[in-house]
């Protein structure tokens, strides 16, 4: 039997200043230097469950709301939320801070996905991530609709094959 | 009626050398740095359709196949698909070159959607996108399909109002 | 009475990922790179306080110990000590993390002042900072002390009028 | 006899988006950022036709016109002109474009010069290039000329056996 | 009559790491980062001379010799040769340092020159520059040599009317 | 007996413009940003000094008076002032030039100490440094008083054995 890891071990919090080269015309922190950020801070994640080197495998979708504006203090928040063998689901919330006003709104929320990998670039198996609360049962419930809808939009699974994912629609 | 542009205009070919900040332990390039390189060739491209400022409104999901070595090539292609009142659509190929063995291949290809706004940030219409070829076709029919998915993920749409979706699972 | 504000809303965690431009030729994370991090770290926890624009008035000693790897995971944690008038004083902790081995070492700990200031550069008054526990108590306490070290070696305070510092040489 | 490459084949098309680091306290593209971009898309061209990793050998004068603006869209396009031995010549164009006005100004014009080396740093030698329209050949007959002109600043030919160079100056 | 200022007095040194991202896959310092650095010696410079903003006018032939390896110290010396009403020409030095070896070889040599503007851009007269040493006195002499060859490779004056120029080639 | 090497040989000259990306949010220099560019500085006089790869091992308090200005130039001169076994103490000088007013200010006065280490990162002896005029003479005395001052304040000394610190206490 694998191996269990408690998620919240994985958990980590990232701080950072948006700076001017962090900035588009508008003096807003740039979608694609968001998106930087959040690579880094999900990649440790899925390090600190596997003790691993690992690879960005995919990026569902990541909506932006309101610009975040230089200056700002952005903090984001990484989690595991479930492995398949060698690949980790990382569910990342980030929000951003407004000093002078004390204000600290949500600003976005995505999941990536990892895979372990060996030194020679060979994937690896990880160790099976253990939800202990609800939000993080809620979170690895999900998981297996998330990775349909992957499979799906990736053409590697047919749609009618996607069980969790067909009950999304079932509800509606 | 609004102005039409035919999409072509908004092409931009951006090539870029993979340094060693771009690189992960393995040598390979960042899953984040990659994103970030995409922001901004698809925010030219989505800036070349709309002559204006335009924001990342969202990303569709995006896979991460073979690792794209430290010194390698990496070109991208982006053009705009559609345009909805302010928001366009802009479709992105990416091609990774190993000089050396003059191999090149294809490493990933994404969606992603801006906002065309006015110096205070506000949504500003924008041309209609004119399809010319079979291709730009082919990806401006898509659009509206694509477009569904993102409201029902971020929750603004009903799974069974997103009528061009549900054709997706019935045709499995 | 100057308003009170408890030293944990200041709490700022911060992880960074060592890349290649972040080390020397040992492969080794840069001392300067270090000081860059606690000073961004430390500026957001005097932020947090203070709810106004802060800049770096001072740095106390810091000693490096061990090398730090590319690849590392670097953890820093940033907390007011103590606030006098405009000026706070943040304690840092650094942690690094070697993902392969687990191990996770202790590497650096200082303290940075910082004046909160208003827009045009000048020094405003903050929040006393509230100690809660015994080891916020402990870092309160020395702060007064660190404090007279700071303006002896400044040249702003004679060694004998240097009360609390003074009584550091007499224990020995 | 050496193998024949088409000068298309080097083509190179570079975006880039001039951000607040890039720019001077005019808020304009800094000279040396701009020769930093020429580099990177020359090197890619030089290493097209070569198939070879390549070092800049050397930068024919380059002029800057009208000032680029922060905001602005970069465009360069680089292309192989002639080789000789281990050396290419490479020929780059660079367009200025201002999005809110939709205009678009030829900003530069330059050549870089690279030799293509093995692993260990020694020159290796390249395809001879074969122009194919009639710019093309317009550049391939000026790089004989170019060259000269480099070796007589270099010290390294003597100004009357730079035969082509003169007919510069006999045609005034 | 115009004010005179000695050359002297706009000497820059300047002192720089090779750094992991500043380097090619050979690890030598970029041809396009080298020539950054010089831009901004030489532009520090020409402020000096100038006490005003400066931009980027040309930057005439560069050689590159030797490869720069990673972890070496390059230090650059820029100063002022002469001034023609708005423009400044700056000579730059460029020396490679090993240190384990202890050797430092001189790596390039290049001129640039810069026009002083006023905060909209327009160009606005300097001092004269004052050579006070045979060496600057040489370098101040070719400088009218240089500006032609600068005149007739922009188109800006006929080869016939460069009579400096002619003369280099009379010489041989 | 141990070599002896004139410390003027470890003198070196930093000239730096301050960017964009260096700032706060007032526009002056960050404190972090100004620790790394003293850090460069005086590793590349440690390193002509010991002609070794060198480590960071303690910067000394600093103290940031005036803020320093986006587009501001800064000089860091840095000088070995004396050498302990493997360690060698650094001093260094910074300045800041506001080019349109014509005004230097003395900035910032700094000690760090460096490690020389051998490949594999062990400590390796350096040479002794020899002070030759009054002022190198009077940073070398001062060396032990720091000197001891940094072990007192690491916990590595008690400090009624810091004879030459506790003189300076004495002195008031």
């Amino acid at each position: 039997m694998r191996k269990q890891k408690p998620v919240r071990e994985s958990f980590v919090s990232m701080t950072e200043l948006v700076l001017p080269n962090d900035t588009n015309t508008l003096n807003n922190l740039m979608g694609g230097r968001m998106m930087h950020l959040m690579d880094i801070a999900a990649a440790v994640s899925a390090q600190r469950h596997s003790n691993r080197i690992v690879v960005t495998a995919s990026v569902d979708n990541v909506s932006f709301r309101e610009g975040i504006k230089l200056g700002s203090v952005v903090t984001l928040e990484a989690q595991v939320t479930r492995a398949f063998s060698s690949s980790m689901e990382v569910h990342i919330n980030v929000w951003a801070e407004d000093i002078p006003s004390g204000t600290k709104v949500k600003s976005n929320e995505a999941f990536f996905t990892f895979v372990a990998v060996d030194q020679s670039g060979r994937p690896i198996d990880v160790p099976d991530a253990l939800a202990e609360t609800p939000v993080e049962q809620e979170l690895y419930d999900g998981a297996l609709r998330r990775r349909q809808l992957r499979l799906v939009l990736a053409g590697r699974l047919k749609p009618d094959e996607a069980t969790e994912l067909k009950a999304l629609f079932d509800l509606a």
